[in-house]
Parts: C-alpha cells; sequence; structure tokens
C-alpha cells in the first residue's frame, strides 16, 4: 500500500489525482500546514525540504520518494500508466512535467505570495509574476491548438500541469482569452478520477484545513 | 550528432557538462538572448516556451528535447550514464533534480532578478528569495553530510544543482557556513569535463556574451 502524506494544495492533488486515474490502493495522512507540520523533524526525516507531497511505498520497503514531479515518475513508472515507454513520447511527456516543475508552479506560487499573502502590496512583483504567469499560460494554449493533451494520449504532464492551472483564479490571471486552455480544462476536469483526486485530503477536520487552501477559490 | 543550442546561463551549463561528462559527440548554436534570438519564430518552433537549452538529436529523427531537466533525462537514457538503472536510485537522483528544477533554479532566478536586474530596489523581494534560496542551500548541505554525491554515484542530480549553486555569489547568498555543500562544490567542479562543460558556449564574439552571463561572476 502506498501512503501518501498531502495537503489540499497543487502539488498534493497532483498524487491524488495520478493515485485515482491508476487505481492503486493508497491511504492520505493530511499533514497540517498551518501547524507547520511539514517542519517536524518526523516529516524532515521523510523530505529534508519539508514539503508536501511525499509518498511512503510500504510494498517497496518504505520507499520514500519527494518533489511532486519525481512522485509523479515513480507511480508511473510502477503502474504503467500515463507515461509512454517510447523514447520519444517519454520525453515529450517529461518535457511538459518539466514545463510545470520549472515554470507553471513556481511562477503561480510566487504570483499567489505577492497577490493574496505578502504583508505588503508591492505592484511591481505582483504584475511580474502576473505576466509572467499569462506568458506560461498562453504557451500551453499554443500548444494545445489542435491538441486534446499536452502529447498524444493523457499523461502525467496533463496532470501535473492541470493541478496548478485551473486555481488561475486564484493567482489572479484570467483565462478568457485562451480557448485552447480553457477547453483542455474541462476536458481533465471532467474525468471522475480527476474529481475524486482534487477533493483529497478531505477536510473533515478544522484544523486540516491549512490557511492557503482554505482561502482558495477555484472556479 | 547531438545538436545543443545555448548560451551561458546554469540552465545551459547543465546540459554541456552533461555531454562532456557523457562523451556524446554535440555541436553547439550559442543563442543571443541580449538580441532575444530565443523568440523568433525559429526557435519557438523548438521550444515554444522560448528558452535555452534546447538539444535536436540529429541521430533520433532531429528529435527536440527542451526543459533542462526533461535534457539531462533524455541524454542519461540515451547513453547510459549518470542515472542508475535500478528504481529506487534512478528515483532518487530524479528527486534532487526536481529539487533543483522546481526550487533553487526558480528560487535562485528570483534572487538574481530582484537583487540585480530589476530596475527598483525592492527590500522585502530581495530578502524573500535570498532567505528561501539560503534554506534550500541549507538542505542540500544537510542532506550532503557524509556524502560526497547528492545520491549514491555521482549523477545528473549532481550536474543540475551544481550549475545553479556554484552561482551563489550573483544570487548574493554566502555559503561560508555550509561546509557540505562548500566540499561538494569543490569535488564537482575538480571534475575536468564540468570544467569544459562551463565554458560553454565559447564567448568568441562580443554579440554571443548575453548580458546576464557577461556580468555573471562565479568564484
Amino acid at each position: 500500500m502506498i501512503e501518501l502524506l498531502t495537503a489540499a494544495t497543487p502539488n498534493g492533488h497532483k498524487i491524488s489525482i495520478a493515485l485515482e486515474e491508476m487505481g492503486l490502493p493508497y491511504t492520505v495522512t493530511s499533514v497540517n500546514l498551518g501547524t507547520g507540520e511539514q517542519k517536524t523533524p518526523e516529516f524532515l526525516a521523510l523530505n529534508p525540504n519539508g514539503r508536501i507531497p511525499v509518498i511512503i511505498d510500504h510494498d517497496n520497503d518504505d520507499f520514500v520518494v519527494f518533489e511532486s514531479g519525481a512522485i509523479l515518475m515513480y507511480l508511473a513508472e510502477k503502474s504503467g500508466q500515463l507515461l509512454p515507454q517510447e523514447a520519444k513520447a517519454k520525453s515529450q511527456v517529461l518535457q511538459w512535467v518539466m514545463f510545470q516543475m520549472g515554470g507553471i508552479g513556481p511562477m503561480m506560487g510566487q504570483a499567489n505570495v505577492f497577490y493574496r499573502y505578502f504583508p505588503e502590496k508591492i505592484q511591481p512583483a505582483i504584475d511580474r509574476y502576473q505576466h509572467e504567469v499569462k506568458r506560461l499560460f498562453t504557451v500551453l494554449d499554443g500548444h494545445l491548438q489542435g491538441r486534446d493533451y499536452l502529447v498524444e494520449d493523457y499523461s502525467i504532464a496533463d496532470i501535473a500541469n492541470y493541478a496548478w492551472v485551473r486555481t488561475f483564479n486564484w493567482s489572479g490571471v484570467p483565462i478568457d482569452d485562451l480557448d485552447n486552455l480553457k477547453k483542455w480544462l474541462e476536458r481533465i476536469g471532467e474525468r471522475p478520477a480527476v474529481q475524486r483526486g482534487i477533493e483529497i485530503p478531505l477536510r473533515a477536520k478544522p484544523e486540516d484545513v491549512v490557511k492557503g487552501a482554505q482561502k482558495m477559490v477555484v472556479t
């Protein structure tokens, strides 16, 4: 059984969506970011970077994987799903996973920091990141012209980017003019496994609701 | 033959170092970031994100790979070098590649923007990114305690992180107190292939010297 240590954030949702899509059995351990559970010695022993998500594969010598992009790759190779075997198609999937890991994720994250969380309103920083996010969205939109998915078949590249892009409103970056991106969001969002994945972890207890997720409005 | 389209930046150096380490024959096409060559239609046809590095594998149907993390994986799998075959060790390498792609790279990049390039001096933004870079460096330093390399054997994870961390001074983040990180930088920096890799592209013509690289001082 795989244990998923996670919280209701885009990086967390990548993995719960992937696990749901792959049909791998897993348990969820909710990590309370609001109280800093991800910085406890117990958690840092799993991921020295103190970030969710983390998985522990109890069927593989309790092997620990951190970094959401690496978890997606591990699960795809373990399950034989959502990542092509053929070298070129596999590389194309990985290219769009990396585009999310190095671009979409960090830049939407910085937009959120300056637009939502920072104590001061620093307009040049807000502008910088919202413009960069819009640029990256436009790259995705252009690439999706004539395509249903980022690479030929639905893959972990779609999951990685979807989990972030769906929160565009939270970053304050409208996508009204990006038809291909909007249709792709709808296409992915209609998948039952995706709909289950974005509800994990279940917010049963108030203390499970982290500050960011509590305020996050996804439309 | 592999064609490497690159410039003298950390992401570019990852790939030239890897190619030198692997002994793969390659040609270099220098991309002038100062004049925006990475935004020309010809370049965008290779990488719609308009970023270096890009490779074209002329021995594999002119297959194009963008995103430096994906290029490292492609070259490692093509050459059978610097990435273990065994699933756990392979995942560990990929975890530290992702740590660089999603953490070290973007955060050093933002530190550089606000510390070096931004028209206004916005101290809270400078502080934010320098503190985050220091935190990430400390994670690396702690992990390197008792280790020569990030995973057991020298790998693309070391190359990915090295190409960025070596420019710590450019980000204004001292590492005097991080002995493990300093020793690891020295250990990697002594490798002849690394020393060749960071000299690519050769700055033969003044127009090959990009704005950022020209000013970048690496000690």
